[in-house]
């Protein structure tokens, strides 16, 4: 028996977990990808809780990065970038619930080598950028194109990675804000979070009716931290379950997998995105799992996991997470 | 002679700083009032530049503070909140223009006391919050309603401060984004910044056609920092003249007195903010004071003065100035 | 064969990784401990390259925290706290040399129960403290005291958490400084990083004549980023080699496992500790194992592992790691 | 009547404030000059509350940066930098006490050019550094010799600032440890604050018996932040008076001057450094100017004021303050 079967989607999802209607994006139904999370564009797909997306997902640059020889300033155009599949109107999704999304699977898609990455002028961990303002030169610009398969992503000719995939920006829309999707937040968006991989589930606050999911931007593999800031951008095939799960209100995502439960926080500087992440699962083990604050809070200090996904976004996101033998049995 | 006549917007303006046709925008005519800075809003207000516009504008809480026992959480319904008026259409404005703003007055309106300041749950400077995320219980909540008028804000029997009034929230549309009210950001929005008052030209980047130009959130006073998060806010008939300047283009708002140039920023954590206004500052000197780079830096090092606008909004904003008498003419 | 024996120790030290003449350091030897890293101590120990030391170590609080009743604020006396032992002068160490430590075990001792965790006034990653200074209400403070043995660290009936010893605190003395032993830095202290355990290398930049090693701090378990500040302390007897690599100059700390390679770095805000560390781990790889800076730049993003040590130290501590089989044959 | 004769020093000093003995420090009585901030080096002067002392300060570099064409990194030997007077032992200064320190009066001395500014690599508020640690090129450094005398310091032959000296650094000894005198923290030390300046009275705790006062690192003009790192270093005939508050434990530097009190903080990032200066000017509103801290929080909010001192040094010193008239008066 799959552990998604006692997962919180199957025990407190509309659907309870149970795969329903299958559907697919393809590009030519997308037709105009979106770079806000946002409630102003028109939903590309109206789904019930259950139903199952398959959706073909452009790389970060929508494909525009072709050549190593390309200089990603000159080609990229802010703030259109980062486009998303979606949204996604999920019945009967109003604020103050949840949708559950349960990665099924990622595949990469399109001529080889399918995969990016690249050093952009002024973005990045360990350059300054347009918000760490300095009067250093900026790096050279720099692409590798990358030959991706399910086997692994080629570096070179001694180092193969192994192929890691995950959703590099998914979440749900804000209530009346249309935020860029180079953003994380509370509603998740770019979040670049290698855990949310295939068989993971990934919770995410209901803001607006429909829940409007969007999602893009996937990584054959990525480091923590995300660390120039691009990871192995890949077009893909990617697959999720939704469910919604009524009258669950997150203020944050929230992350299950077989073994572990998670938070998940973005923001600047990076000791608030884990104070974030950490207080939310602390005021989770005390919602559901029957633990004191004070004793979550002495526990997490003795066994608590902490995540790094990026550290170029205009907000950084890490996770913090605790294995289920630890939290117990949910109440 | 005005101090106005020499600049920037005089120099450079279409209208070339002359006033033009006046305009307001009453509660009746502003209808729905905005919490988003985005370009989806309809303009209520299509002028040329030179316009001269009277606003009615609300208080942050939107006048709904009217009692020293009202609990703020209780009554306040976020993101419905710092209504705006706008947005104003400016004719001729394009991406890559800036719009010259300049602030001819402000006077408190509506019955006594008109002045609302108050300590609000997980809000502030000093206290944990939402983004500084801990688990100290929060604050008790406090109002205090202000007299204000011309005269001053009476605190109490022994302490009246001056009335320093200034736009608390002013700026252009994003592109495509639609942000919150309460965020400051590279075109302009909640930067809280008492150096946006009486007599003060602003220059705000164009992103979208129109310029779309919101203003609201005035402050009848104001210390460095915006300590718990709310100013002595009150409602106003606020009269701006706005100007536009075809082909100037900023990357963060500026402002003009007759003393002094500043380049304004908003980021987190507050050295990048003071980081993105000095280097602006340093940019603005090279290309049109005749600075070379490194000399600018070492004379600001020498001479740069600083404003902490806000220390409580999404971003943190401060402002880095120069005297013109050491800037010099402009090239 | 071990690992070690292909270990950098082994390769460079001046004792070739080969085990010499054993010491010891009983809390009668030690006589007092020490709160400051610094220079103006005797050592209690002059020792050859390759030797190996056991120390007696008190827990954080020097054994002074005896039951779940006790007040910590009213017991711990600052800057009287985290002893540690040492400073032990290695022959031959000079400024620019690097110190190898590679701990080799660490056992509980003293009567039962010899474990301490607690929640302590205005410290802590959740909570307003003197430097995140607010206007909150501190917690309760709250002591556990716990059962420890190789076999495990009892929590509770339901939960018993492995026994994943670590030094907490180890560096070398600063040139001139004599800083608290609450604080990492360069020179390493309080780093607080459960990668230091039994069975790792770790390497430290010697700046004073005979390096001047300091211990102390060894704890049970712990979790990622020792949220409340106090991990599962205990006293303990623990065991290392020292070694010398001549003219091997280190700026912060690094540490070498069978499988990966690992640079520390402590820093506020915490993206600064992680800039630190990952900059320090491409200079490494740029060094020594043959790789231009911008490919292990852009590697890094792809594979790059980043551990979170401590979130509550007067500096926040991370280290970054790439795998050996990535990073290759040194040169 | 000088407004010292009301002032904190003068109601509760053991001198009263009244000028005392005369002493003087000379490079040659200094001998060597120290590095760091702490208790194990011996007092160069033995003084009773009250005394006067006059001190040949030498400017940050102790001297060695004499030519324009000079290298700062090949001249500058890290950790012997910032060079300090002091220790000075006050009679009868306890841990627990506070240490008024009245700045009298600064002037240059030396042969002209007497004053340095530069750029040095890999520091400076605008610019990758060791702590922000990033893979920019370092700017080339530049060296910028000025002549300066109480008329001013002469720019070019456009610009001449004003002469507005200050003492960079300042502080007391910690109780064990000995900190970088590049270090501005709880004690003092360079705290590189502008109001630090003739007339003010700086208050500073006492850690260590006699309190072990220090000084240097003049500064003949600074805008705020230091921007650069380097200010119009200068080396100076600097006078102060000390006296001695028994009882009055401060947790941070206070000051004083005829107009305004001040706290003054010093941590990373630079939002703690403004939370540590107004809690601690709220925490002294409440204990002797009669407020509730409710209300000293919210009338802050309206009038405190916020000076950056430094956003180069290890940690950011920033002062808040607020006006006598506002604060009333002391109970």
């Amino acid at each position: 028996m799959a552990w998604t079967e006692h997962s919180i989607m199957a025990r407190r999802g509309v659907a309870k977990g149970q795969p329903g209607k299958q559907h697919s994006i393809t590009e030519a139904s997308q037709g105009r990808y979106h770079y806000v999370y946002g409630p102003y564009a028109a939903p590309v797909l109206h789904v019930e809780p259950g139903a199952i997306i398959s959706a073909e997902t452009h790389d970060a640059f929508e494909g525009r990065i072709t050549s190593e020889s390309d200089r990603p300033s000159e080609i990229l155009n802010f703030p259109f970038l980062n486009p998303q599949n979606g949204p996604i109107h999920v019945h009967g999704a109003e604020k103050g619930d949840a949708l559950a999304v349960h990665i099924r699977s990622i595949a990469p898609r399109g001529p080889q080598p399918c995969g990016t990455t690249c050093m952009i002028r002024e973005f990045g961990g360990l350059v300054a950028t347009g918000a760490t303002a300095l009067l250093n030169q900026p790096l050279p610009e720099k692409v590798r194109k990358l030959h991706v398969t399910q086997d692994g992503v080629r570096w070179n000719d001694r180092i193969t990675l192994p192929y890691q995939p995950f959703i590099g920006t998914i979440g749900t829309s804000p209530e009346i804000e249309a935020i860029s999707s180079l953003v994380p937040d509370y509603y998740g968006g770019n979040m670049d979070l290698p855990d949310v991989g295939v068989g993971a589930i990934i919770y995410l606050p209901v803001n607006a009716p429909g829940g409007l999911l969007y999602l893009g931007d996937c990584h054959a593999a990525q480091g923590d931290g995300e660390l120039c800031g691009v990871a192995v951008e890949h077009p893909t095939v990617t697959t999720v379950q939704v469910d919604l799960i009524k009258g669950w209100t997150l203020a944050w995502p929230r992350l299950e997998t077989e073994t572990m439960l998670m938070c998940i926080g973005s923001a600047r500087p990076m000791e608030d995105a884990v104070r974030i992440a950490y207080r939310e699962l602390i005021r989770w083990m005390v919602a559901e799992y029957g633990f004191e604050e004070s004793d979550a809070y002495l526990l997490l200090t003795q066994c608590g996991r902490v995540r790094l996904g990026n550290m170029v976004d205009p907000k950084y996101t890490l996770g913090a997470s605790v294995l289920k033998s630890i939290a117990g049995e949910a109440r």
